[in-house]
């Protein structure tokens, strides 16, 4: 695929951090969102962030990165000449499928499109494009400039080559692409997310450890190796004789672990309880800095991940 | 507490790495394996580890570190003077009894026992120690001087003082101590790990995703986050007004995902499957190499972490 020029529909935090994505790997960016405000306010955003992405050795140049990238008026003019359209808009049915009819009036109808949804599957909002065939789901995780996993998956009427086709993208720009055969509830991300946090929550519940503890747990532990390897390879090392040897010794253990789980949703009052928790952590006024901290850690974390050649190989 | 000395029961892997932390934050360790070969070992593979550490600036001087280790004999000279006491042995219940009883007769009364299990909870092999309030779980991961988090855990006997005067410690040592109140199969740690595998399973199983597409959500997702942040922290800064926020949000979604699960434990064929995937990544001849590279590669994040202030800080 020859992506040589790509759309960006939608520039929140979301679409915005996509920008970056395709530009400094050298691609033409071409910016849209049905906001002025938004529109107005992009080029400022990208400035900065990407000198702080230069800074930390994540683009090779700032100036040249900010040079590939245009923001334009109208959907018609940003979709001029892209052959893949990335859509970031508010994630809610009817916002999606609007912005996905639009997008099917004026796109050539060779590109193709990603959207960036968190778990609305592409079934549910691009059934009436003309088009159907070349739209997909692209789900980035935020802000995708720094966290480079993104989930492809197909609606039923998604053209297979289409998923091919951004498949090799996302590798060429550096992400590292995975494919879902098919739709699925929160795809796979969200649905691994659950279920530990499912699991955590109850732990909090029934009342074994604190908030804190239980995310001591994570950082300090099991996140440290899920950091550069994945939760397969991780117990893959971990029995002499490999998975299998692994899945033997300790499957049942697990099992016994699960099943008695997720009989009730996370209760009410032990959200009070976690939030109050929480509170005496980082109180609410302090959210919006521990965010800003939570990017440049993320910051530091992709430059030593491609310093070490943490990341999987494109070739993969 | 004041635990100048420190003494090793047990110096297979989990062991060692155990006497390494006690050596390199200034305590005096003493160590003792029933089997000679091991015991033999110990002084060579400790001056190779710490060389490492010192080369990655994880420990200040590897020569005066190994010198604050000796290994003994017999049990009774490693528990001389001993005031805290790390059983390391092979995790079977009746190799931890024995072990428990033999240290339980040569120990200082006022000294605590703390047990490397992973999994069985200190009531199925203390019960008959004359000074069975004295012994808790202490649950590394592997290897202790490269994964700071330790798990504690009582026995329905164990002296709560006890629980303090270890959380203590391990702050003192540079670990990070979670406190159960009280036993549960698998404690926190493998039961979060458990949830998100019984999840990647069933996800393989239904052939969403490949087992290396599985992992690099992790790799370069979840995992990213997770290595600097735990998941309450994660989603206390994903929504805008915090976990309760989100909980409101997101936590519906979650519970429809997670209550379909756990039917049936991990399958046969679906194992076999996975381990031909692996096979390709990895050929089983490469295990043990693999292995090395996964603890160099946490070498360098311990040292990353270190240099970015992101393990917690023994205050809290």
């Amino acid at each position: 695929m020859s992506a040589r020029t790509v759309a960006i529909v939608g520039a929140g935090l979301v679409g915005s951090g996509w920008a970056i994505v395709f530009a400094r790997a050298g691609l033409t960016v071409r910016v849209y969102d049905p906001q002025p405000k938004i529109r107005e306010g992009f080029h400022g955003w990208a400035k900065t962030s990407l000198k702080e992405l230069e800074a930390a050795s994540l683009v090779d140049s700032a100036a040249e990165t900010l040079a590939r990238m245009s923001v334009f008026d109208t959907l018609e003019e940003a979709l001029d000449g892209a052959t893949y359209i990335q859509e970031s808009v508010f994630e809610r049915v009817d916002v999606k499928t609007e912005a996905c009819l639009a997008i099917d009036k004026a796109m050539d109808p060779a590109a193709i499109v990603g959207s960036s949804s968190s778990g609305i599957p592409a079934s549910a909002f691009t059934e009436g494009c003309t088009n159907r065939a070349r739209f997909m789901i692209n789900h980035p995780v935020n802000p995708p400039h720094l966290v480079p996993v993104v989930e492809l998956v197909p609606a039923p009427w998604t053209d297979p080559d289409c998923v091919s086709a951004v498949r090799e993208l996302m590798n060429e720009v550096g992400q590292v692409p995975v494919s879902l055969t098919r739709e699925v509830d929160g795809f796979v991300l969200n649905r691994l997310q659950g279920a530990l946090l499912n699991e955590a929550w109850a732990l909090y519940e029934e009342g074994y450890a604190s908030i804190e503890d239980i995310d001591a747990t994570v950082r300090d532990g099991l996140g440290l190796r899920w950091s550069f390897m994945g939760p397969f390879e991780t117990i893959d090392l971990n029995a002499p004789g490999g998975i299998a040897d692994y899945a033997e010794r300790l499957g049942p253990l697990y099992f016994g672990m699960g099943n008695s789980r997720m009989d009730h949703p996370w209760p009410k009052e032990v959200i009070a309880r976690a939030e109050a928790e929480r509170r005496v952590e980082l109180d609410a006024g302090s959210l919006a800095d521990r965010r800003a901290w939570r990017d440049s850690q993320l910051m530091k974390l992709a430059a030593f991940r491609q310093a070490n050649n943490l990341k999987r190989s494109p070739s993969s």
